[in-house]
Order: C-alpha cells, then sequence, then structure tokens
C-alpha cells in the first residue's frame, strides 16, 4: 500500500493542469466578519462535471498505460465520481462503463451518458454494484477506477489544496469534507508537506460518522447505515485512505444535517454560488469550531455543485 | 436634461473604486459551443447587496454634496435600489430612509432594517410610493436618489460595463437587460465610447415591454401592466433613460417569461452561480437571437443574484 507524497501531487498537477479548470478562491467579507476569522473558498463547484472528482479521474486516466486503458475503463458510483470518469474518457477517447443503482434519479443517468459513457444498471446494494462491476471487468478486461480507494486519484484530489496554497499563501487551517477520504487524503498530503504548522480537518455528516469514530477508536469502522442530506459522503473510509487521514489529519468535526443544511443556504444566499449539502459541511464545522478557530485564516475546499434544483433541502 | 458621457463614467469609477466590488468575469465552455459564441458573463450578482445597485447608489452619495446629505437620503424601492441605497448610505455614514410598499416580503424589509435604514410603509401603488415619499422629504429635507432618473446613477451602473472591456477587450455585442433602463443606458454610453463598432442590446420581459415598444414607435410609452417573473424589470423608462437609449442602442430583444426561466435554471445548473430572472432574461437573449450572434464575442451584464430561495419560479 504505497502512500502519495507531495512530488506525486506535485505531479499529478502537472499532467493534468492543460485539462482541469483552475478554479477561483473566493472570500466573503460578510461571513469573515460573522465567524470572526478570514476564510477562502476553493471553489470546486466551477470545476467540470461541477465538482472536485474531475481532477482525480483525470489523473487516474493520464498516469495509466495505453495497454490499462486499451479496453476502457470503468467504475460503480451514482455520483460525481461517474461523471467525473464519463467525462476524463471522453477527453481521453477511452470508452467508460458506469455501474449505477437501477433507482439512480435519471437527471445523473442522463449525464453520465451525455458524456458517451456505456451505464449498467444494478440492484441499490454495494454487493450487487460489486458484483456486476467485478463480473464487468472480467468479461471486458476494462480497468477498474476506484473513486478514492486509489493512489492516483488521491493525488488529483491533492491538487485542489495545491492550488489554494499557491494562491493564498499560508493558511492556519484547512478543512474538506470527508465520505470515502479521497478528497480528505490528498488535501491533508499537500496541507502537512507545504505548510506544516497547520491544522487539517475533516468536515463529517453525523449520520455517516464513520471516520469519526475510526479515528477515534483507532480502527477502521465500516459498518455504518449513513443517513444524511449530503449524498457525497455516505460512504465509508478505505484501508488507504484512513492510513493517510489517520496520520495527517488533527480531527474530524461532525455535523447535524440541519447545520449542514443552514450552511448551504448561508453560502447560496450570501457567495450567490451552489454547493452541494457536502460542500457546506466544511463551512458548517467551521461554524460549529467558531471559538476554537477564531482569528484563523482557513481554507475550505468547496468540494461541488451539483444539485436537484427540483429537490432542495429547505 | 444632461446626458452622461464617457469620462462621467470614467470619473465615476474612479469615485466608487474603493468602495465596491471589482467583479469577476466568468465564461462557460458548454455555453459557448451549446450556442455557437463567446459569452462574457460580468457578475454583478456578486456586488455587494448582491446586485449592480450598488455601484449607482454609490456614486450618487460620493457626488453629493455634505449640504445635501446633511437630512440624509431617501427613495422608494422595494427592490435591489432600496438595499443599495442602505448600505450606501451606511458605509458613508448618512441615515437613509426606505419607502416601501406594505406587502413588501419581510426579507426585502429585514435586509433594508439590516443596514441601518429607516423604513416607512406605503400603500403598494406608485402613487401612495410618491406621495408618501414627496411628503417624507418636504418634511425632512432628504435628499431623494431615483433608482434611475438620475445622471449619477446612470454614471455609476456604467462603470460594469467600462470594467468587463477593461478585462475582456473588443467585443461585437454587449446585452443587458432594461427596466427603468439606468443600467443599459450607463452601459450604452461606456459600450459605444470605448467599441464604436459593438452592438448594445437591451433584453426585456414581454411582460413588460415599454422599453421596446418605446423604441418602436419613437415615443415614451408609460402605460403598461407589467406581468413577468423577473421583477426588477418591471418599471418603465424615464425620459432621461428613453433619450440614452434611443441614441444609444440597437434593439431591444423581448423574451418570454418560460425562456427567461429556462435561461436562469441553465445559468444557475451549468455555471453554479446564483442569479435572478432579471439577470437571466440577457441570456434567454442570446439563445433567442442565436443566429444573428453566432461566431460573435458578446458581453452580458448579470445584474443581480437576489432570490427568495422558498420560492424558485420552477
Amino acid at each position: 500500500m504505497e502512500i502519495p507524497q507531495i512530488n506525486h501531487i506535485r505531479e499529478a498537477h502537472e499532467r493534468i493542469k492543460p485539462f482541469v479548470h483552475r478554479t477561483p478562491v473566493l472570500t466573503s467579507s460578510y461571513l469573515n466578519s460573522l465567524l470572526g476569522c478570514e476564510i477562502f473558498f476553493k471553489c470546486e463547484n466551477f470545476q467540470k462535471v461541477g465538482a472536485f472528482k474531475f481532477r482525480g479521474a483525470t489523473n487516474a486516466l493520464l498516469s495509466a498505460t495505453a495497454e490499462e486503458l486499451r479496453n476502457g475503463v470503468a467504475t460503480h458510483s451514482s455520483g460525481n465520481h461517474a461523471q467525473a470518469l464519463a467525462l476524463a474518457a471522453k477527453m481521453l477517447g477511452t470508452k467508460a462503463t458506469i455501474i449505477m443503482p437501477n433507482n439512480s434519479p435519471s437527471v445523473k443517468k442522463n449525464a453520465v451518458a451525455g458524456y458517451g459513457a456505456d451505464i449498467i444498471l444494478c440492484e441499490p446494494t454495494l454487493e450487487s454494484r460489486e458484483s456486476t462491476l467485478r463480473e464487468f471487468v472480467n468479461q471486458s478486461g476494462a480497468l477498474f477506477v476506484h473513486p478514492y480507494d486509489n493512489f492516483n486519484i488521491i493525488c488529483g484530489q491533492g491538487t485542489a489544496a495545491l492550488e489554494l496554497i499557491d494562491e493564498v499563501g499560508t493558511l492556519d487551517a484547512v478543512i474538506a469534507p470527508v465520505g470515502g477520504g479521497g478528497l480528505l487524503s490528498g488535501t491533508s498530503i499537500a496541507v502537512k508537506s507545504l505548510l506544516p504548522k497547520a491544522k487539517v480537518y475533516g468536515a463529517e455528516p453525523s449520520g455517516a460518522d464513520d471516520a469519526a469514530r475510526s479515528m477515534r477508536e483507532g480502527s477502521r469502522i465500516t459498518q455504518i447505515v449513513p443517513n444524511t442530506v449530503a449524498d457525497g459522503l455516505r460512504t465509508t473510509l478505505s484501508e488507504l485512505t484512513f492510513s493517510i487521514i489517520r496520520q495527517n489529519v488533527d480531527d474530524i468535526i461532525t455535523i447535524d444535517d440541519d447545520k449542514i443544511i443552514s450552511s448551504m443556504r448561508l453560502i447560496w444566499e450570501r457567495m450567490k454560488i451552489i454547493v452541494e449539502p457536502s460542500s457546506a459541511t466544511a463551512l458548517a464545522a467551521v461554524i460549529a469550531e467558531k471559538d476554537r478557530l477564531a482569528g484563523s485564516r482557513i481554507g475550505i475546499i468547496l468540494s461541488g455543485g451539483n444539485v436537484d434544483l427540483d429537490n432542495l433541502p429547505w
């Protein structure tokens, strides 16, 4: 199990730079004055496919050999990784096949199909996803690109923090949401290498708090029944992401759904940008830890902006 | 009736620069490829108070003498101009009084009160607004700052186009929404001076098409019963804005509400930014005139981002 280092993230950045957006860093004087700190929002909601996931997917495909890509790529996901892999594959002239639960909203299926990927529907259980994927990969020889338990994916996700620090300089803390841990892993490696004194926090929904519990108990908890509005954060850590997070992350801050929703609304209303609940979890963590963070310069990774405008959580 | 010139807009820009945001210019490769042109969105939804109106209000107050400001400022508005004048007055240490219809949503009254302005409620008719304002101004000696029929307001609104052209250089066309005509007037003066070959278009809801009809008939139409989702565009031109628009604007493009709403949603979904219906009217105009504008470099002023998230139009 090879652990990525900062030089791998730098290499990933050089590799993907021509293909991804260098997203803007925004600030809000209202939020700064409300919270008594200075927050720098790295806007991955403006990334291609509307989420940071495009960084990892692009890096994974650019790092693969022609031989590995010969039979296309595949993954199971109904979320942003599915769209990211579909678009990265299209961009690089490779075939992508996405295993999606048969109850996925049609807007998500259409988005994936719109990028030219094939879709194979499965039952909406992890077992069915994994067995359907395994079967497809065995038959087709496609390269499986896991959404986070993957060295190159983690390196790609770390490039958002790399750009953030390059743009704003020193920070006292960086906060990223944590689901499967790919983003938080990459972020933590970048931050601890470039700003050794900075704290790194994960922001996690209380209704999917496997990372917080795993950190507390010192061993990886995988048996959770996620129940949270933050649909991007329902997954659990892998061995790889847990080992990185355990090493680098100072604390996991858990947030109830009502606080996630009110933070999401605060960002929409005050910053006039669209973020999904997963992104808002990081701002909610600042609000929850207002006293601890007072006076700090804080970086936040706004992970994505894909929401169903017909089903907003308020 | 003095008509503003480009030097007045330049002076306004120098005057307000320390107080307003220089808003970003965004592009969308998706929309460019969809529409076969290159669009530069000047994001006044990111301006203070969430709308371009803060430019004009700030310029009006900075242009007034201490004597004129001695008894405070006043206006009648339930929209973005109310908030803009309230915040500009607060920033410059002057008292603002806003005449608002008694059926204004409490979110709007709270926003104005939150900037420290006094509110006087009136009946929800133009007559009541105007007579209540007149009475207040007579009693108090406050300076009336009209939302658009005002030289300094128009100069302030023109600074958005000034910044846009400064940033992106030459353009084939610039489109701004038109309600009372302050933004379109200022925009048209800036564009026709700096880019004499560029076309200037107004985008107007079919349900409040007084500008289009006034242009067609060659005289100002004021008797309309506005019926449109674009609540910022329900007002009619003044003599001053009509004379500027008649001189400078190449065409007014009228748009039905369903097209305004679908364009608004397109911006939210694809650009991940929050704009109000008035802003979306300008993109809807590009879509309506797709053939005429094919291959062009187009500037759009996204006028604001103040929406009621509990009452979205879809």
